[in-house]
């Protein structure tokens, strides 16, 4: 099994916030937490998903809740790892590993510092390949896994075990449940036996995030948008400058729009991006071009370093680069999930080509 | 002990509606469903707090959300049950009896029907001694006792167990559940063992309800309402007709005000009757005259029956009656969960008279 190290753990935050388009949270707040965590704890080992037995229990861990929140109201630590702990016991299992749900800044840390105070491994593979807002949007909810039960807790010492009758209600119930706490707090949920999870996760998510951070950590000298957008065969869709955010908390979740004065080669386009708590869709003037679930990822123009949703503001120079969902997100049952229609927009679905 | 058959259930339940002070649900419906149960599955015995024992357990059992709703989205009786052993299995204890958290048309019979699906007995005793809105508002605060492990469930499968740092805690979330849930669940909650039940229950609120019912019943030819307050203590306040009723489904709860004109010896005042599910100010013209934590009940001008707050409308014939709450109540403790003030009345606490 490979070892985490801190320099590691800064990559997989920075990567992971690559692929959680917009959401999953912030990169520096998840980077410190985890690597508090190992200073504390000692190295995390990397567990990948042919390691994990058929049998062996994981219980992947996360945070819920509006992002913009979640930067004010840090979570201690302890109420994920109780959460976990919930699980385990309704279950009455030691799970083997807990993993990350969705690729993100904050929530492919937050897997590591359970893993770090209860001295498991963490599963090299998430539930998105990216970041959704909705938490009935994975693909163990494409394989008939459950997210019950599921344990949601807060700083304060509130802990919701819900069992829902589907992961429709799940949602639903955790999202009233995060919102009494204060729009954010810590989850568990989607625990699985490794033979599920072997067809329901999508492998490799934190490996691929780690070689996402350690490619913008290398090539800051050369072009930093370019490697990312060859080792993710996607595409730049415009660069420019921010011109305006219209940003709401509603409903538990960031929702607004973005609008991008282009600049270079886009000089004298507008485009428009739109979000709900992650980067939804892309406009090129009035004609949406990318769409979710492909991966819409909004980056500092030089750097190519990822800016989450919140971080957005009026005068940033930025680019926008789309990459492609993962493969089971373009099915008709990933589609209906989590595509365009989904979130209503009335457009199609188109593939993007890189 | 004694058993319950079908007679002493209806008194139940219209005595339970008395006390329930337009709260805790409309007695015809709670009386079907335990009626229901009886016949499906033979007697309930009721257990007084002398007979449990100091070790057993007891878990209340009652429905929650607004009044309105519960009249028209009726319960299956499984989700409660369900609800009462998710505790069991949560506390690993085999639950010796369950019981009433609130007296009320619904809310006395709800544990009738777990008693007599689960072949246990019921205990005679409340937290209230009356209805409250919140379900903090118990007996069992006063003593440090717990709501929680608490769960919420619903009809369509969804179960909420909660664990919180206080009872406040457990109303915020379980009525943000309740609400998520479509306004009304049945819930399981103030699990305790003999020894604390005895000195944090109130006793015999059952077989009072009971004896109400039955005077009602006995009285038609005579003078019900004087029977009543004098079974009580308590005193008539007004007889007229209802002129208007303000009502609204807010935050979860029924909302709104009564106005009644007087008739009688009352002919030419005017009365107001300000509720939140229950009854919590009456005013003669501008001047509050009997509040929270005393009890104020709206009966029929004639029959005496309890009048709950759903059922009030423009033209019903009616007295308010007035019973002073148990002594608990008006400690200054007791005063500071349930008087007044605590629901927005910038009014005293002036004990009733009778």
């Amino acid at each position: 099994m490979l070892q985490l190290d801190a320099q590691a753990i800064q990559d997989i935050a920075v990567g992971a916030a690559v692929l959680g388009t917009g959401g999953g949270g912030d990169p520096t707040l998840g980077r410190l937490m985890a690597q508090q965590a190992v200073a504390q704890h000692g190295p995390i080992a990397l567990l990948s998903l042919d390691e994990l037995a058929d049998e062996e229990w994981v219980i992947p861990t996360a945070m819920m809740g509006a992002p913009t929140v979640l930067v004010e109201k840090i979570p201690s630590g302890n109420e994920v790892i109780e959460a976990f702990q919930m699980i385990e016991r309704h279950l009455q299992c030691q799970a083997a590993a807990t993993a990350s749900i969705e690729a993100g800044g904050v929530n492919s840390m937050i897997p590591l510092v359970v893993a770090a105070a209860l001295h498991i491994p963490v599963l090299d593979a998430d539930g998105m390949g990216r970041a959704f807002p909705e938490l009935q949007m994975v693909t163990p909810t494409l394989h008939g896994v459950a997210a019950t039960p599921m344990v949601v807790a807060d700083e304060k010492g509130n802990q919701v075990l819900l069992q829902t009758p589907d992961n429709q209600w799940t949602e639903r119930l955790a999202r009233t449940a995060t919102i009494a706490m204060g729009c954010s707090a810590c989850i568990a949920l989607y625990a699985m036996q490794g033979r599920v999870a072997k067809r329901a996760l999508i492998p490799g998510t934190l490996s691929l995030a780690a070689k996402i951070g350690y490619t913008l950590r290398t090539s800051k000298q050369t072009n930093p948008l370019q490697a990312l957008t060859s080792l993710l065969a996607g595409r730049q869709l415009c660069q420019g400058k921010i011109t305006d955010v219209q940003r709401r908390t509603e409903g538990g979740f960031a929702r607004g729009e973005l609008q991008i004065a282009g600049a270079g080669l886009d000089a004298g386009q507008t485009f428009r991006l739109s979000f709900q708590n992650e980067n939804l869709v892309f406009w090129r003037g009035d004609r949406p071009e990318v769409t979710v679930p492909d991966l819409l990822s909004v980056v500092d123009e030089q750097t190519g370093l990822p800016i989450t949703t919140e971080a957005l503001r009026y005068g940033l120079r930025i680019a926008v680069l789309a990459f492609p969902c993962h493969a089971q997100w373009r099915t008709p049952e990933g589609l209906a999930l989590v595509g365009p229609r989904y979130f209503g927009y009335d457009i199609d679905y188109v593939p993007l080509h890189s």
